[in-house]
């Protein structure tokens, strides 16, 4: 199939009987939608857009008032892509949410086929507990809860935590192929870990014997702000900057040098003040959270001013530039895993 | 997030003023709305259905009356599954469709993300042209067409030639990865292989000394029913049926081992008179085209009796077992591929 | 370590003395040694050399009158490179052997940790009992006996049966992990299998729904000739020979697009009358048999005049050429799936 | 072929005329050899055996005093194994040799196909520059140089350094697969990245973008003992100890998962204070070092007993079993990388 004119509108009346029994067939002509189904490049509908964290923040905490995170499970503003309102959906194939835990609560466990990823952007004390283990939250930290593993969250702290949600359960969704439940006790799982003991066994560079991985997910959960932020000033101080992406970090899974999940990939990228990225496009719509600094992207041409906390989205195919006023890190997330697995990404650096 | 109770819909005045603020902001309350997003099981909004062979080739060769292969592009009857009418969906995540090519017709060649495959229904003399080999279509056979490969196919006997398409359309434009477009010169892509080389070089169980694969897809775009019929009746000769499935194959990438293309995976299998098979379900909703024989299927309790040439459909996760009133040979495909390679899969026999 | 020049052999008394304690203390300077450790390129101790099919075959008839089969449990008469006789091997790590088996004997069963490959090369009724298959032998045909499964031979017909056996015992050894043992019952395994089942359960680019494979060796173990042929003569309708190879395939297992083998690979290659090769050499040692025709191959400057049933080698890094008189059909195996899988692989086209 | 009873050695006069003959044919009669070929189990040369730190300390310095770094372009003592003298090896595949670089002194550039891994033993202020980035050595400190990189080693400390290496060069060999040069310019390589540039890019659980592996060889080439010591700590806390291994990890190329080099692996393992470790086997021949602690180690029944800095070899297969008498970390490395790769390697529990 392929974008060529479709047939003439102007269809006969042999032909409309025809769409008319075709109809009652369960059936279509295809010639007369091919254009449609088919196109010569991508064409979201999700767009451009920002959410500016002072803002969402207040209605974050405005919920805090209203509800329980306990009654309403997991207290989270749906960020929904104006594109496409209404389908709790930030890209095509991606959700995201802002998450509020104040001080003293816990959110229950349970788990779902979806995979999810988190990025902390305030606040001390918090927690989540994959797998039997409790896992700190600090700014910037990076935190996963692949598919099918039980996990909640808590605040031992003084202060409201707030993060960042990613999921893929449009994926999940598209592919029918949802499930879940919560923790067969009711509450939330025990405790069978200590902490940072998965990354001990598995995130420094050396694995337990014979270590035999069981699913593609990553078995580190937790990818502390602060190694990567030491890793990014190494990596700064000993060359230039990609002219595109600055520096530029993918997350891996180090017991296969994969994504850490199959779904989703997670990016981190730090630009010098003053850099003033080329045009690059790729066909994985991608969803920034400003960790640090601000700046100005262009995406197909429409500028978005951004600063920390500040979550803003370029969709499929569109010429995506990133210009920093003052010494920036953004994280990213995006489908790009799931788009190679399946033969589907695409990326080209504008004027190659 | 699971399948709990959402939150009380007697929501207060102040919820309700929250609602409006978040909804100015682009955003939605998770508590709302989470119990439909990530459900226990799998929802399937598709059903289950046949579309009768008889009665769709009755209307294919009407088409073929008002309507040009070359003005249409392609003469296709899309097969819109009663669950989701007018998206041009078999299933969530695939297409499938009928097409007729009359004798000395021809249609022009084009690529597309999207990959495709065929099983021929009936007629000989058909061909499709991919990467400049021309495949002689016999019925029963079953042929590729990978992602952005050139393509496109002809009827040089003096019979209608039907088959039956698939693609992975729906999947591609989850993912905002539809790029399409006709060959250069126009009409036709340069015959520059013989018959059956492809076969001969990567189908043998050998390849050219050193070869690499370029991609996921399969070097081999030609399965040929004569080959697979030889196959099963040694199979069915040596041992006794799979309690579900009966004698089931699927077929490979021969440079890889894994499935033909990375979306789609095709299955055969060849059921003796009389086989009752136990009930089974999995996530990848799955396409049946008869070829031989008749029987009935029970799916979720609903019969659906077939016979050769009809195509049928098994939504995800519903029950379903084969009945075989004679000798019959299914072949069928769906998107399992693409849940393995996300980590999305599970199937189930049932009392297990 | 490298190949400058080791310290002056004019060594002081002080150093003598060292070299003294050292020698009392289990050790050794590397010092003296080094250059012979590592070479600046392969210095193969095996040379280039032809074992004629007439002379070997009268050999293996007096063998057969004065020792059966059973007795011998293999009769086979070990090929020594002349390089390095005494230590059972044709190349610096493999074995090959000429077997005879005559009407009506059989070979008990066994199994080892070395992996074994066939080539028939005369004879008709043999055949090869692998996993519960009794694999008929045709002249040509590609047999395997992987790793730990156990194999019996027999034949059931009128006439001598004889192939080369090829097997990676000098790498089983080097690692000092060889095991090995006789079929429980004594005699010979059982029959469980239908002749040909591997084949079209494996061997159609098809699998069994669902296989998972459970070692890296092919699951089939057969590779008739006729097939084959087939191929050759289509790939060589359909283009030009390599310029240094000719039409050369490499067999592979079906399941995984790897070598049949983890440490042995097997090539066919097929020269028109006529065909005067380009020089080539790589790093791993290549025994080869001559399936059909006769040419002559220059092997570091060596002349080589080969004929049917003739075996003959090329020593890692040797530069080959081959000539073919009239249209030839060479058959051969090397260690090359060990030397990628461990990094030390090399191929050089030569005037490139 | 198997472990049988060979033909009995009175031959007959025409056996042995016939013999004559097979060894002027370059061949030679299987049934009179094979079940030395093939072993039931692995019947290693070499033998269990201790290197003791102090008297082989002592003999480097002496070599430190009678000959430079640079005149022996590496100042090693090689560890030869008693069962299989002259052939610089300390296992059936792998060398080993105590290396002393002196303050001041460099060792020139070179590279070979052969792999080499580093223990650092004692010192400080050595370094290993691989790949243009100079690795600062730290007692226990784990260093690669793969397969063809450049490499050279200096000493600007005020301590004698020692460390232990691992190479392949018996694999290389059986291969014949040898490559060597010096670094072009002569002396050393040119200094182009900053200590720590390539532990920044590659080993935080994070990879540069879109970054594709060169080869099977780890990025990284230095683990501190800085944080394997710290992982080993929190991993003692977390839980109980392995029967046979105590606490016990592998070093991994975090691009893969994998081992660091196709053909060594490297491990480390604590044990507590009273530690008694199960039996256990397996066929890699293992090469231990002694990083901190004492104990007693039972090899096939004989006891060796280490300290810090010992070496000491576990053969093939031999019933192996640790006792700690203090707190002991041991470091070892074997080939089971290349065992496993082709489909050699086994392991057994004694009493399991």
């Amino acid at each position: 199939m392929s974008d060529t004119q479709p047939v003439s509108r102007a269809e006969s009346p042999e032909r409309a009987a025809l769409y008319g029994r075709l109809d009652k067939a369960d059936s279509a002509p295809l010639w007369a939608v091919m254009s449609q189904l088919v196109t010569p490049e991508p064409r979201p509908r999700c767009v451009p857009h920002k959410w500016n964290y002072a803002a969402m923040r207040k209605l974050l905490l405005e919920a805090g008032d209203l509800i329980t995170a306990k009654e309403a499970e997991r207290r989270v503003l749906v960020l929904e892509n104006p594109g496409i309102r209404g389908i709790s959906q930030i890209t095509q194939s991606l959700y995201a949410g802002l998450q509020l835990i104040l001080p003293g609560e816990i959110a229950p466990s349970h788990r779902h086929a979806a995979s999810a990823l988190r990025l902390i952007i305030e606040g001390h004390g918090g927690y989540t507990a994959v797998s039997g283990e409790r896992i700190p939250m600090a700014p910037g930290d990076f935190i996963l809860t692949p598919s099918w593993t039980f996990h909640d969250h808590g605040n031992l702290g003084d202060d409201p935590v707030v993060w960042l949600d990613g999921l893929d359960v449009p994926i999940v969704n598209l592919f029918d192929a949802s499930f879940a439940e919560a923790y067969p006790s009711g509450e939330t799982q025990r405790v069978e870990r200590i902490p940072g003991e998965a990354l001990a066994r598995y995130g420094t560079n050396m694995l337990p014997i014979e270590y035999v991985p069981e699913g593609a997910s990553s078995p580190v959960f937790h990818y502390p702000y602060s190694r990567v932020k030491e890793a990014l000033g190494q990596i700064e101080n000993a060359g230039s900057p990609d002219e595109c992406h600055g520096y530029k970090l993918q997350y891996v899974n180090p017991a296969t040098g994969g994504y850490p999940m199959p779904t989703m990939g997670a990016f981190v990228q730090q630009m010098p003040s003053g850099f003033n990225g080329r045009p690059y496009r790729s066909t994985d719509s991608t969803v920034y959270c400003v960790r640090e600094g601000q700046g100005v992207s262009s995406i197909n041409g429409e500028l978005i001013e951004w600063g920390a906390g500040d979550v803003f989205v370029t969709p499929s195919w569109c010429v995506t530039s990133h210009k920093a006023s003052e010494h920036a890190v953004l994280f990213s997330f995006s489908d790009r895993p799931a788009q190679k697995a399946l033969g589907l990404w695409r990326e080209q650096r504008i004027n190659d």
